[in-house]
């Protein structure tokens, strides 16, 4: 009980924290003022860390006992969200906004550190506190788990605070948990001409109107029912005038998918598709497909580990089954590397009407679960470290 | 004035013949009685002939003085119809019907033989009078032009009773006055499976359907607007079960066009449409794409001898101007090899209720205009011999 | 430990009846023979039972105290399938197979039965053994369940013999563990024609193909990714000749999902996307949509139940997380109105070369599960009757 | 004979003019230089004139005798073309460039005016000369022809120096010469929505794609085959970022054709097909149909007229069949409430070098038949109002 003991006792320390970067969020690889509060606040609790790729930090607790490294995450970055909620400690840098709770997952960490620092002695290893930097784009993790700091870890955890999960509900389910986020550009070559003689062109329109509804067919004949995969089109740029046949258009758009072989097949499924009905147009296309983040899928040992700390810390019930997220999160980058666990933590209140989803102008967190969140990152911790 | 006195003269003789026919009709490669008809008239009229490719018949009318040799060709063949007139001659053959003028055709040009056969001082060179079985099924003109006894035609022309032009009008313009007609087939290879686990098949079907749609393009972005072009899909045959992905599917189709480099292009640009739109959903194509008619065209100097024998018989006003046609007529494949005229000679007529399509179970002509058939063969036989 | 020594001790009884089943199997409906043989099983082992819906059978089991009433069904019916098989038991009605393993689940009912029947004592209420014809039409179900007899009914569970597991394994989730299955068709009515002039009809062939591409966004647009849904069409039939425009075309599909909310909106979608396609070239469609069986979803109460059952007898291991099956299965019928559980208990086993899918000419079972099913439905149902 | 003296007599001065407006072309509505300087010349002509909607002229030449009025019009317009030509008379308004020959189209009326003027005593009535602004936006006929100067106008000619006809050769058939030339903007109304969860919104990308492929079968299924029909999306734009679902998507095309009652019926057809292919896939859509110019119909008896007039002139050779233009010109506006004639007269000169299309920066006219077009509107003039 000495875990929820402390986690209540700094409750207070971890809310204004928490308050303190809702107030002054800042943007992906900007997280300067962010980052020296960080260190502020190691520095206080003598902590000692370093500073990597820019703004981000890497803490490192040595328990009194050898024993394996594990690292708890957290990420720091806020959006270009206009903020509207009216609340004392709502953004002071307009136009940008902690909507999607890292300001949360900060405070948690460092209340982490806090309690953790104390219990070094129950600690069989050691723990590295990871500040994130550059989530929201998707490049903060590729960076950082190339660090030499970093190749130590034999195993990872997160917590999402999470919008769609009543207050204090906790998801920590193995397998696949959030999907796949890639990106993908298709430049389709037609040829100008009059519109009036459309012969002596190659429509480039036409080309890429059937290349969208040939991908359609990715989901409804190509891939496993049962696999859920997403191929949305969010851009179509084609011609300049109405009256000229266009020799150019320009698709943009994102996959998604919970299963990396699926994943490493998409580029190929997109490419032959769009390469033969571009053909059958007598046209012809260009495909660039930006890998982003793979999905976050949880390791099992690490999962169950989970599950017992949260059952031990807030009982059985508190723990759901929740559906995968179709979002994408670059923690998958550390679990395509390192077994752990990927925890979503519930914020929604309606009684304190907290109910808006992530990215949302009022999007805000009910901050009774801070704590928790706190204590379940050193249970899982201890417990980790204990086990093996 | 002597050519309109004689087919006044012969006129129900003509008639007589036509209703002759009529009354017994035969399908294309059976027009055995039809053939044995012609001969016993042939014969009578003292006109020599040989009977060629099984019912085809080539008689010949030599003139007095020496010259180049013409054609002149009616085609025997009736359809598979069941004809619905109530008339004395209506078919006794059920299930046969001439409702397409073939009747009228043979008729007219046994009438101009004879005529011929008497103005033959008057004749600066010889005519072949061609009977030509199996036009309906596009595999008469294929066989006969290729006899020995045809090479020596110089010109060639046909008279086509036409249900679109009003009783006695005719229409005879230079270039293209029919399509080409075409049969293709295209064989799309998919793979069986479990219709509730499309991945592990590739669905025909929807390969198929993309072919029919990306088709739809070859008229509205390929080939010049100024050129008609029709592909029309009329069979489509594909699966077995409704639970079942269909690893097989069947279409068939035909194309036409005015212009014989667009006739040459259709077998290509369907070949790489279905292919490439087959190779987009995984799928196989196989194209079988049999020519039958090419476009039948009329040469400028057999029009324009045809215009002024029709002027100099019917005047200049009973000549009109008439929209192409895109149904098929295998004269078309004389007329790659001859110089010649097709010319439509209307029987519509209103005021005698004749105003049914041709292939229509009501099909019927206005019987006034064979004699005048018979005297603008007759009259252009004798012009385009006397000019040459 | 008594059920396990029983279900040892009737093993040679259960595989006999199966082999007995297996050599004679029957069609949906004409399970005659299979119901007679059943019958003189329960007249041996004194259990009450009443025919109904034909061939089907309710066999009656009361237990010494007072209690609810509960299920376990078996369905009995083979398929038209040529067996390959080389064994002494093989099916002597040529052409008819049991290749779906109903033969093994009416064996195990039967095991079952004998083993409840003789631990009466320990049984605290009624459990009804009902032997189910015609699940392979989904018929037996949707008949039966409105049977008098089955209204007593407060749970259900069922046994299916699964070759995608491995010999004695077992899945038994809550939630959708099948798909539902139903069937559609499509009539697309355009206007017939000449294939010359496509303007003059309405191209049934075009518009069909368009319903069958627009039916792809379904799956990859209008239905949550998270969802499994499969719209397949397994026949088209358009058009006689190919150079007739259709005027008719006939498209026959299946649809399968694992939720109420989205198969109830399928006809609407289905509807709604043929008819705006049709319109758009100026067809019509009519939609029959024939509802089959809808998911087959376990109750988690039940699914505990069979859990702890299951680890009970043959340890935690022997359960393992199946993916959920595209296939239909019409034990949904009874699950729609009852809560209940259906199980797999796998019967593949390399070494013993069974490694055929269902429905396959050489589908076989590992015998030395039968008496484990047997084992596992009688222990379900005192489990079951004990906790209420 | 007198006419072809009077038009060798003032060839120079028809070059002159023609180099001067070639060197100072002005866009449409901004012609006041040319304006002035065709004023210029009337007025040294003493030939009286108005002005009209802006930089628009109607001079007027009266016969001696009383009789019907007829037009010849001249368009006066530039484009905003670099012209890339190395001749003293280059455009010296930089980036503004007469490269479709209206230069010569006025200086042709002028000369047509200066010859008429002189033989006024054989003018069986009343010629009026149209010089008209802003044809190549398609305004200024539609202007021009509201005037009450022109409501007594019983015929109007106009001759276009042809690019694709050799320097001398004049086609002028009747009936349909020009395409008619309209404008459509599509709005496709979606709804947003993250590209993770396509259900929660409604692509307009794909609605929008499949729009552009159903109108593709507007000419390969519903206009009839012989009948020009050109339908060409130039512009397609929808959606911001490539991972979110467009919620709008602009479409922008033309359309063309040579038909009357098929240009009343495109508006209808292209609303039916992308109204139900947006319902399709839940989307909304908004057409705005924007006339340009209908197709340019010459009248059979001004063609007729002009025939003999240019068979007069330059005999019959002159005179050749050309294609229909898929193009459209605004004359066409006033064809469809006078009777008149459109003359293309060739200025393409391969041994000069004057090859380059209509609309290039290269393109030149080989000068030497200006007078020949001034002599025919002359003959024309003369012909038409001697006839009448």
């Amino acid at each position: 009980m000495i875990i929820e003991d402390l986690s209540q006792k700094y409750e207070d320390y971890i809310i204004e924290l928490r308050r303190y970067f809702h107030t002054y969020p800042e943007l992906s690889w900007q997280e300067k003022n962010t980052s020296l509060k960080i260190k502020e606040e190691l520095d206080k609790l003598k902590i000692p860390y370093i500073s990597v790729i820019g703004t981000g930090i890497i803490a490192t607790i040595e328990g009194n006992k050898n024993g394996p490294v594990i690292g708890l995450r957290a990420d720091m970055d806020a959006l270009d969200i206009l903020e509207e909620n009216d609340v004392e400690y709502a953004s002071k840098n307009t136009g940008v906004m902690h909507a999607c709770g890292h300001d949360g997952h900060v405070a948690m960490l460092l209340g982490a550190g806090r309690i953790l620092n104390e219990l070094k002695e129950y600690l069989n290893g050691t723990v590295k506190l990871i500040f994130q930097p550059a989530e929201e784009i998707i490049e903060g993790a590729k960076k950082i788990i190339k660090m030499d700091e970093l190749k130590d870890l034999s195993a990872i955890y997160a917590i999402h605070l999470w919008a769609g999960l009543e207050s204090g509900k906790i998801s920590l389910e193995s397998g696949p948990r959030m999907a796949s986020a890639d990106k993908f550009i298709l430049k389709v070559h037609g040829k100008g001409g009059h519109g009036a003689s459309p012969h002596q062109g190659i429509d480039a329109i036409v080309a890429a109107s059937s290349i969208v509804l040939s991908l359609q067919t990715v989901a409804s004949r190509e891939v496993d029912p049962l696999e859920p995969v997403v191929i949305s089109i969010g851009k179509l740029t084609a011609g300049d005038k109405y009256n000229v046949i266009a020799k150019e258009a320009l698709i943009e758009g994102t996959t998604r998918c919970f299963n990396k072989d699926i994943r490493e097949r998409l580029p190929k499924i997109i490419e032959r598709i769009a390469l033969n009905t571009a053909k059958t147009y007598r046209a012809d296309v260009e495909l660039d497909y930006q890998y982003g983040t793979p999905p976050t899928i949880n390791d099992t040992t690490c999962s169950k580990i989970a599950y017992d700390s949260a059952a031990n810390l807030f009982g059985e019930n508190s723990i759901l089954q929740m559906t995968k997220v179709t979002g994408g999160e670059d923690f998958a980058m550390y679990l395509e590397k390192i077994p752990g666990a990927f925890i979503f933590l519930g914020v929604r209140n309606e009684a304190k009407e907290i109910v808006y989803p992530h990215h949302h102008e009022k999007f805000n967190i009910d901050e009774s679960v801070l704590k928790k969140g706190a204590a379940l990152m050193t249970q899982i911790a201890l417990d980790h470290l204990t086990r093996n």
